[in-house]
């Protein structure tokens, strides 16, 4: 009967308690590995525990199938989750308005102090924490699986997972909220801002600052597309006058990304994330090694040399990724000759097919493209797991440089080859379109179309399910056939591909958009049509994923700044090849290209002042943020004064 | 009496202090003023003052001389030396060899607590602390002048300095431990690397960082000398080998400004200053505004807006900058012209008279650049002063600036005229040489001689003055004597003009010591006679300085970084413009550039990521630094669990 109370579930001392996080582990795990592990998370911190509350899910409705009985609901208890909270260090609002960090002593002083104080994302991210830091003790193996080694201080979740004794952990949606969140989001008709604040209260930081992120890009390209409609309309076939649209390209792309900083640093001042000090971080899973003792923590801890790593950095993957790109080159070579080929077959002979024929070689050309990216994510994917790094966040880094790379060589190769080889402009205009709209269908189709398809399909499924048992009146689903329904649900991998895309639209559009500048228009419109997609996948196709308390989008970030640096060089050289420019110089070609390099190098030494000169932080935040450290210094003195009275 | 005792002197209760700090007010301070003054010092905490031991120092033995009798001798005791040293923070070993900020409570887990457990030089700062942060409370000015206004909050040896009614206030030196100093240091003549701990324990860090960047520098020079001198002494009129130089010199640049971050960092950390957290800024005494709040501190404060400081930084320095740097251009074309002139006068009658004429031009111009560089010196400190910068480190930042692209711009812009648009290696070689020993006379001149010719004259006075008298038969000075012989020793302006000389030296010989490859030697043989030099005007010709806790070298480290990207764009247009490298494209000029600017790019790019790869903190470092941090939030979280049990 418990199981008919929505979103909510009976602990083993009789009381209900809002189930948060859901544990599956495999269906044939051993009795004696889940009483060991209930005990664990159930025993009080004394003890090495969690003290979470947690519960058995009961059997569901589809009987017929086969359902994994090894499912979980974890929750905890109101005073739990705000000694969490504090632990973590999580900032919240003060009634004065300023940002601390929460304390249970001084609850009081924090703003709207009641029940919804800790949001569901922030007490899953506790929860999802403590689990985390659940260590074993004096076991040595998991009971019951010999394999499964265990020694004092490691994760014993992290052992669980790496061995698939645990097969995934993911929090619970919250349907009402998920609801309200979804209609203001993108079932609204009217035009407005997303509600930016709501995405960070359900989905956390992380993925707030993509979205975030994502509106900043789209309203930054606004006067460029402003400016580009005209040029598209009376300008089309005068491609000489495209100087003014580069300068202006130039100036753009820096401002825009050091203004995008300061943006950042506002909304993760006020989401509390700007200065939250992060904790220790752990071995990743899959992390091995001699098991030693981590010089920081003193922690028992698998050990492997640093020097290793970067032997296998440096002499496998560096040579791996360096040959890739030469293939790529290859492959672009092969490319353009047999563009060169169908066009000489063309003008012998044209007719229609020949005419198609035209075609077949970008074709080819863009399907290889895509496969070569994708076989070359899994590459990098098993490289990237093999060079062993210790901690989440250099292997993402070291994934992040390997497959960004590559793509940007693999999509932008041929363009740079049109323009600075061919200098055929006309040419690098036609690529640009055709990428770019093909590009943009594609996404489309995969990022709405699919989604929706799939999640229709989901839901006849679903009702099927229901209608078939007839036993429920409310319109909530019942809290056993959600979970299971979550629990199928795909898992959101994270915001790398979402990123990875408008990194490669960025491109397009400061590096080339002055040959076609109705590039911008298009990128424009693939932004707001990805809002309402990303929108749609977050909240229906995908699990929810834990909040990330991010600050920025870290190495995102250096990323643009890059690709920045790389289209100050070529709207340079766009400009020094214009024929509007050539024409000052008529005499001497030397003199053209000094002129242009002069030109470049002082709009680069510019642009790295401009860096300096425009404050990462605002002043604002600045000031409270010195007020926070001002008062924690002055708190410590007062400290010393008055020990220093008993000493 | 009390005077014969030397280095101590009695407070008002009867018991001795060791003077540490001397204040000098102005003659005709008025005795209430100075009653004050002294009451405020010698206040307890609890009611705001500064709890300091003040004695007024007694007539020296010169009774014929007019001596100021307003100087008085600060100390404290030892608690009183203990609990400032916490507030300030500062990090001291532990007994198992970390650094951490001192408290008293735990002061037995530091290494060597005992008597000289503190520095003099930290014992100083400390009391420099508690003056400088001794604030007036409901007193509207100082007693006797009612035109040095105060409020409550203001600094009060600011507002007296700001008015002249504090003189100085410097801190004492220790004559037997400087004598132990400077024979380790300069006496010796066992060649030996510099004593830097002992350097750093009597000065402080920010002086022995300098020293320790000078040794650091000179032994990165050794390579590049070693390859010089048999390239000078086989090939030296073939100068079209310098290519191999060239290269050289652009890995070097990069890879030893990486390696001193290190270096820094290291001694950084166990100097205690890598991690020290710095206190609130004061507004810098010339400071000057509206009275209102500062919105971290909350205490009354001068208010000037920011946005009247950019227009006085972007109206009018910028420009004066500017307009200076045109002027400057303008008289090197016409030192050219000049030297040109000359030139043609000799060779239509090549007498010894004729002969001389040539070497006019240059010397006229070596003046007309030290006196420029001096009188735009003057007007930077002007003009910084008036942009009215709160803090005294963004005043700094503003003046070195100022200084810096104007120094640069006087000493290299003829060398690189020279190079790039007259394309004369002969002559660039000729001018390097002349420029580099040149201003290694004079500076040994100034540095050495001078400041010895000096000491000498002291030295004489002195010995005069104490036979007149016969008082007394020991070798040291009297504490009154040794303080008013200090107090007319000229006072040490900070380590600017050092840094600015390495600054230049480093430019000269990474921009342009492939054409003349002797300069690394001269400027090795340079860097060994400055720390001499050096060493001996700390140690003899200056007031002790106060000790600055300084974590890397701050602005300086920037500077040298922006000037080896300046060499890396400088030696390959230098490769590039080699008769050498210009044989591999006999055909075509354009394809050199290109091939020249495609180089530079990949250079200046893979200097950026060399910047990334090697790490700014060695490891080990940064083990002890997540070490501190995890042992720090390790404790909270502690505090964390048993604050909850009693909720």
């Amino acid at each position: 009967p418990r199981c008919t109370l929505p979103l909510s579930s009976v602990d083993s001392s009789g009381s209900r308690f809002a189930p948060l996080v859901v544990l599956e582990l495999a269906s044939d795990t051993k009795e004696e590995a889940i009483a060991w592990l209930l005990s664990r998370i159930r025993d009080w911190q004394q003890n090495g525990g969690a003290e979470l509350l947690v519960e058995q899910l009961g059997p569901g409705i589809g009987v017929e199938e086969k359902e994994n009985p090894n499912m979980f609901l974890v929750g905890a208890s109101m005073q739990r989750l705000l000694c969490g909270a504090e632990d973590l260090g999580l900032f919240k609002e003060c009634t004065d308005g300023s940002m601390r960090a929460f304390t249970f002593a001084s609850k009081h002083n924090f703003k709207d102090f009641k029940d919804g104080f800790l949001s569901m994302a922030e007490c899953q991210y506790v929860i999802k924490h403590e689990l985390d830091t659940l260590r074993a003790k004096e076991e040595t193996n998991v009971p019951g699986y010999s394999h499964a080694k265990l020694y004092p201080g490691k994760s014993i979740i992290r052992r669980l997972l790496s061995k698939g004794i645990l097969i995934q952990m993911f929090p619970l949606h919250e349907n009402e909220e998920l609801k309200r969140l979804s209609f203001s989001w993108y079932k609204k008709v009217k035009v407005s801002l997303q509600p930016l604040d709501d995405i960070r209260h359900y989905y956390g930081e992380g993925q707030a600052l993509y979205f975030g992120f994502l509106e900043y890009f789209t309203f930054a390209l606004v006067p460029m597309a402003l400016i580009g409609v005209p040029y598209y309309l009376f300008d089309w076939e005068d491609y000489d006058k495209y100087v003014v649209f580069a300068v202006f390209n130039l100036i753009w792309c820096t401002v825009i990304l050091e203004l995008w900083k300061r943006r950042s640093a506002s909304l993760a001042y006020y989401w509390g994330t700007l200065c939250r000090k992060k904790a220790f971080e752990e071995p990743r899973p899959g992390f091995h090694g001699v098991l030693g003792h981590n010089p920081v923590t003193g922690r028992a801890e698998p050990i492997y040399p640093t020097s290793k790593r970067h032997l296998r950095v440096y002499l496998v993957s560096l040579p791996f990724v360096l040959l890739c790109l030469y293939l790529s080159l290859y492959i672009m070579m092969i490319y353009f000759q047999m563009e060169g080929w169908a066009l000489s077959i063309y003008d012998e002979n044209p007719t229609f097919w020949t005419h198609i024929l035209l075609f077949i070689p970008s074709i080819i050309y863009a399907v290889v493209i895509e496969a070569m990216n994708l076989i070359y994510r899994y590459a990098a994917e098993f490289l990237t797991e093999w060079e062993n790094h210790r901690l989440e966040s250099s292997y993402q880094n070291h994934l992040v440089l390997k497959v960004l790379v590559f793509n940007f060589f693999n999509c932008f190769a041929s363009l740079f080859y049109i323009a600075f080889v061919m200098q055929d402009m006309e040419l690098l205009r036609q690529s640009l379109a055709t990428l770019l709209i093909t590009s943009q269908i594609l996404n489309q189709f995969m990022e709405a179309f699919l989604p929706y398809w799939l999640q229709r399909r989901r839901n006849k499924k679903m009702i099927r399910k229901i209608q078939k048992r007839r036993l429920y009146e409310e319109k909530e689903l019942p809290l056993v056939e959600q979970v299971r329904l979550e629990a199928d649900m795909s898992t959101y991998l994270g915001t790398f591909d979402d990123y990875l895309e408008l990194f490669l639209l960025f491109g397009y559009v400061s590096l080339f958009s002055c040959v076609f500048p109705l590039a911008a228009v298009l990128v424009v419109l693939n932004n707001i049509t990805e809002v309402y997609s990303d929108a749609f996948k977050m909240c229906r196709v995908f699990k929810r994923p834990f909040a990330d308390p991010a600050a920025n989008i870290g190495v995102w970030q250096l990323a643009f700044e890059a690709m920045s640096v790389i289209a100050v060089v070529t709207n340079c050289a766009l400009i020094g090849m214009s024929p509007q420019v050539r024409s000052y110089f008529p005499e001497s070609e030397t003199q053209l290209i000094l002129c242009t390099v002069a030109a470049e190098h002082v709009l680069l030494g510019f642009k790295f002042i401009l860096t300096f000169l425009i404050q990462d932080v605002p002043k604002h935040i600045q000031d409270k943020l010195a007020r926070l450290e001002f008062e924690s210094l002055e708190a410590l003195k007062k400290k010393v004064k008055s020990d220093s009275k008993f000493v």
